[in-house]
């Protein structure tokens, strides 16, 4: 009996047991498994927990809940923990190793398979994608990604209702999403919007500099036109060099805190009004309330897949999902190289829907699962022209 | 037919639309609407809208949508201003003026009604409840209240699994939550928790100066044994006096944010640990995932009810929740008189629930509607030590 170890790596997603719950419920019966607690940290300590049924079913009951039940963390795999991984795993006499995480646990387990390589020991290795950022190469998109871009058009659509409740009492709301490179996440915050009334009015993204002019009219017209804007700026935003203010002459005082802040602290000096910054957090990436039954059940499908790969022999390869050409929503889930996903790197929104929004929701759209946009939020303004 | 002029006032909720859209169903066929924009402002500066049926269709719209769809806002109302709003009500020949808004509104309401005594204007006032603290007095509890605890319930739990797994690299989450006065919200934070092994480890409610001593153990206990603490703090939460370590000395630098930062950058300094300071936001009073479904009937109960006090002639009244002794839940819902609501002041969290959190939690558990906790986050440490 082939025997399997798998474990979770880097930032935990609300999907992320999903994919787990899949892949064990997969092989299970047919393969021996093994888990890793605390992602490749636990797999050079030598944390491994026998799947003994109790256990098999305590991750399967996990299936729903977000984090990494089998804990992820951060890491650094240097060459000597790499040799040690793979002592650790010849030791178990493990066959294959599973690995879910995003791009640095893609090349991780890449190295390991290089260093087994190395050693003359045969293993099998397999990734099962996630992301929250969706930044993972090789693949139309990853589980983790939906959730949290769900989570943020919610919020981007609720939070322009309240704000706009109180526009007479605070006019500028600046929300701050993950993303430290990509910005598929800030962009997604506009997707339930349906009239110009409604935030998101001004969206800024890692990959353009944010133009202090630019985002300054942006908002002077929205607060015009609208009493109120709603700015989304991804977390890895850098302002434009050479650009005529320099946020600390604005200030006269020193920066703190991320983006969002000093996006709201240059905004209230230059127009004169209240803002509000606010960090989106960790509800981004765990908030079970906002999970795309979409991103869930493909998270599940990835798992269950991946565990069929398993069995079929398929080596060096993480589980990718393909979008098929068709009018509907229909995808394919392949194996690529993990040569292939470390090749592409971070992947970035690319040119076509940084500058065509429309195609990115179209894009978007399928894997949210059930959101809808509001009615307008003044409307009545429109009826009551009439009278 | 009875004219009735309605306005929404103080900090939107999540369900403030509902008790409107409640309100406007039962009344209309039978008294002609009037809407007041933007709260107090908008009675002041005579900002009224006609209820036409568009317009009536465009509020019942809103039913299910966060925010003040009449627009809300804070305002001082002063004595001019009320002796404005009182002639603006003349003007209109209103009989009847609704507000939804919690303690500031009522009081304002109260006052309304004296200066149309005063000028001898016969004028019926009717306050519908609304809160997020539940800080209102003369009721069980007031419609928004219960979403926002369920939120605060659901982040908590889900906050949990989150920093579980990644405790290698971050070990405290100060969470802070709505609740200037009133620990209500804080104190829902922990109604999910069924394992020790879960967050909260330590809750901070404003009723009770905050004690660094006893902070500091219940941290170190939760590290100890868990490897992590999830720390809920209210806003309004303030520093016990005279306790020996001063969180100026210990950082030795100015301290900004709120609480939660202040909380956070003590335990860093004290225990050399990873902390993240999260204020949970506006999300707390506006995300619709969140909505308790017990929270949005009564909303729309109160509103409908409200309806029916007015066609009935009930006068200086608020619509008021009250719990009947039962095994299971059930409320009525009645007037009580403005002074009685006024008179309450804001209602704190009562010692008994303070000093004994399950008596709170079973008072609060059927507000919350469908919510569940999740399986124990160590459950394969107890299975394991089995083998």
């Amino acid at each position: 009996m082939r025997k399997v170890a798998i474990g979770q790596a880097g930032g935990p997603t609300a999907v992320l047991n999903a994919t787990l719950s899949g892949c064990v419920e997969s092989i299970k019966g047919s393969c021996e498994i093994t888990f890793i607690e605390s992602g490749y940290e636990g797999l050079v300590e030598e944390n491994f927990i026998p799947g003994d049924p109790a256990m098999l079913n305590w991750v399967i009951a996990n299936r729903n809940i977000p984090g990494a039940c089998l804990r992820s963390g951060r890491y650094t795999f240097d060459e000597q923990a790499i040799q040690r991984a793979v002592q650790n795993l010849k030791k178990h006499q493990i066959d294959t190793l599973v690995f879910l995480g995003g791009n640095g646990t893609m090349e991780a387990l890449f190295k390991v398979k290089q260093e087994s390589k190395h050693q003359g020991y045969d293993l099998q290795v397999i990734g099962l994608p996630k992301t929250v950022d969706n930044d993972l190469g090789a693949t139309d998109h990853a589980p983790g990604f939906a959730s949290a871009a769900k989570y943020i058009a919610q919020t981007t659509r609720d939070m322009s209702r309240d704000l706009y409740s109180m526009k007479n009492f605070e006019q500028i709301r600046v929300l701050e999403t993950m993303g430290r490179n990509a910005g598929w996440l800030a962009a997604a915050s506009g997707i339930l919007k349906k009239h110009k009334e409604e935030g998101p009015h001004f969206v800024a993204i890692p990959e353009k500099p944010l133009d202090r002019d630019q985002l300054l009219v942006s908002v002077q017209d929205a607060v015009h036109a609208h009493g109120y804007a709603i700015i989304v700026v991804s977390e890895g935003v850098q302002w434009k060099k050479g650009a005529q203010i320099e946020l600390n002459q604005v200030n006269g005082r020193s920066i703190l805190g991320g983006i969002s802040k000093q996006v709201g602290d240059f905004l209230s000096q230059q127009l004169n009004v209240t803002t509000r910054a606010e960090l989106l957090g960790m509800n981004q990436r765990s908030a079970a309330s906002s999970v795309s039954e979409v991103d869930a059940y493909e998270a599940y499908q990835v798992g269950c897949i991946g565990g069929h790969f398993i069995k079929e022999g398929y080596d060096e390869c993480m589980v990718s999902i393909e979008r098929k050409p068709a009018d509907y929503y229909t995808i394919n889930i392949k194996p690529v190289k993990l040569e292939n996903v470390i090749a592409e790197e971070e992947r970035l929104m690319p040119i076509s829907f940084i500058d065509n929004r429309e195609a990115y929701y179209q894009w978007l759209s399928p894997l949210l699962g059930g959101v809808h946009s509001y009615p307008p939020i003044t409307q009545r303004r429109v009826e009551y022209s009439e009278f």
